[in-house]
């Protein structure tokens, strides 16, 4: 049984991976509180759950357009100009199972074998094996903890080559939390643009940045250069949908149909219940999300600056998503010599599961999520400090 | 805006576009009926309907597991036992989003640049686009109307060459209906096995076959060769639950493993709502299935007889699936010169969507689904049959 030779080029999901073994811990009796996790701690608000049911009642079961029905399409529009008043049409968005797949859909769209992707560091883990399995030569974009993990235009310059084709942007970055401002956005874009590189914005994050100046998007620079930019958002953080996968892409047409006809011979349509829920949390009152951002920001504060007070850890203060990335290298010690044996130490020790910075391309870092509540976050905090320091 | 070159390697998907273009017309308020459609015209049974809401009521709304949730990908196992004899472990087990998502991420990870993929004709209009897309070859092998559509091994060994590393097998066939036999599956399974070719068995319509004697799967020849075979299936046909998109992949625990790790990188877990109605689906009584069969056995009786009485048009009756995919080349005149005008000319006169067989790599025919009421089909006979002969 020879397998494909692409298979050899992905690694798996490393967020997958962690959580996974702390399942296992879990299942075997072990009271293990996981930091590892990428979703709110919230259910589904009930306005949107009870479409779905409402959708299931009135047999909406059979399969949809794969773009996504015109509902939904119409919906990501709204989303766009309530947010930030930017006009799509639903011409411009296609819907998929998850912000991943959509990304994947769309590297598929734009990288040719050889084609370099810009991928500023630390990164979203899937991004990498996701440029590699298109074909794609991931090309990375180094950042610094003394910059806030903020890439420049100087840092985008010395990673440039003619064969750039593709930048992945992340604002707000998961893991860092980093959040461009819309003035950051534009300059990133504006520098892309003449250097005709293709941005793929991923925005999944847009709805948590606790600082209103930092709320940005590249689907203004969109509405100018729909030909250099598209974006990438989905339902899952912003209202707490992340089981539903329900992912969208605004982008050119052209390239809106392409995706389409891949995804119609690879995947074909999502969900129909999903679509549902989706069109009821985008076409209602977005109130839902307040009470989740708070308690997002609540914690991010409690979180930062408790962890800020360790002695040997930096742990910039993230404007958005709901990770904190320190950086734990002045830990490091014969007992755990990098970040997976520091990891492994604080999930046998602590019991509390974090990310090791390597899966993001920060070997120095780990990446602590803040989406449990706040009484987990003490306990988990407090068994991290104890492990580390008593 | 330069778009990937792999663009130009796949069409759009036939299917889906005759029915967009059936579904164009219904907006325009024009009476259309489409026998283009492949999906069951029944809902979702009560009971599997009742399970999704009951998953939304208890919060079941977050990330599940990239292969699925334990309890699906058991009751998977349950199914291959229930319905083969056949025992599989969960390890043998993926879910992806839909049939079609499974099939490319197993070719994903069996095929390469160069690889052979024999393709019998008539096929499934994706598995062409798929080979392609994952770099492979597609590589036809005829059948013909004479033979009611069944390849043979004589057929194989022409089309066979030493590149050959996989052989898509789909009974009952979309679009032709044919369904082999267990024991001409297992001479199949064997020519391919002794040529170290990997068999991926497409089981989609397998809960739809019209007499006991076709009744065959190669999960049975698997628990012998795991390393040589795959059996895709989905609760699409079998349980009319095609928009919540659950397919699913019976395969050796290390394409499982690899297929699991390529999806956690594309695309991640599939709707958690819809992983809980497919436990529901298969682990009640497959009862609710006899009365559609039942139906579809009647409309296919029905639609047989009458299309064969037709001059001109020779129809094999096909032992399974919802399709008739009669050669209709003799009509063939200056009115319309092959399939797809004949499709056009349909839709336009007689208001009767059907696909032209081009799509599935015989066009001196057309493809009708029988997935409609007994009075629709009825009525689109007669349509079909006024708009060619009177």
């Amino acid at each position: 049984m020879k397998l494909a030779n692409r298979l050899s080029r992905v690694k798996p999901s490393a967020t997958l991976a962690v959580n996974a073994k702390a399942l296992e811990l879990k299942n075997k009796g072990i009271d293990v509180i996981s930091l590892a996790v990428g979703e709110p701690d919230f259910p589904t608000p009930d306005h949107i759950a009870e479409a779905a049911k409402k959708a299931i009642d009135e047999h909406f079961t059979k399969y949809t357009a794969v773009p996504g029905i015109p509902e939904i399409r119409s919906a990501i529009c709204e989303y766009f100009m309530r947010v930030y008043g930017v006009k799509a049409k639903p011409e411009n968005i296609i819907i998929g199972n998850g912000g991943k797949q959509c990304l994947y859909n769309l590297l598929l769209c734009l990288v040719d074998d050889g084609d370099d992707v810009l991928i500023p560091v630390p990164y979203w883990t899937s991004y990498p094996d996701m440029a590699a399995l298109v074909g794609g030569n991931p090309v990375f974009v180094p950042s610094s903890v003394e910059n806030g993990y903020k890439i420049s235009i100087e840092d985008l310059e010395k990673a440039y080559t003619p064969k750039t084709k593709v930048l992945l942007l992340n604002s707000p970055s998961n893991p860092s939390g980093v959040t461009y401002s819309q003035q950051e956005t534009d300059a990133i874009l504006h520098w892309a643009i003449q250097k005709n590189i293709f941005v793929i914005a991923d925005e999944v994050y847009d709805q948590l940045v606790y600082n209103d100046e930092y709320k940005s998007t590249a689907a203004k620079m969109w509405l100018q250069y729909p030909e250099h930019i598209a974006v990438i958002n989905a339902l899952s953080k912003s209202f707490a949908m992340t089981g539903w996968r329900l992912g969208f892409t605004l982008a050119h047409p052209a390239i809106i149909k392409e995706m389409g006809k891949l995804q119609g011979q690879i995947t074909s349509s999502i969900c129909s219940i999903a679509q549902k829920a989706g069109v009821a949390a985008l076409m209602s009152s977005y109130d839902c999300i307040a009470p989740m951002k708070e308690a997002f920001r609540r914690r991010r504060d409690y979180a930062h600056a408790e962890i800020s007070s360790w002695e040997g850890v930096i742990c910039p203060k993230p404007e958005g998503a709901f990770y904190l990335f320190p950086d734990v290298s002045r830990l490091f010690c014969d007992k755990y010599k990098n970040a997976p044996e520091l990891c492994t130490y604080l999930l046998d020790e602590a019991k509390v599961a974090v990310m090791p910075g390597d899966a993001f391309g920060l070997p120095n870092c780990i990446r602590l999520s803040y989406a449990v509540s706040d009484e987990t976050l003490a306990k988990a905090l407090a068994a991290i400090k104890k492990a580390l320091y008593c």
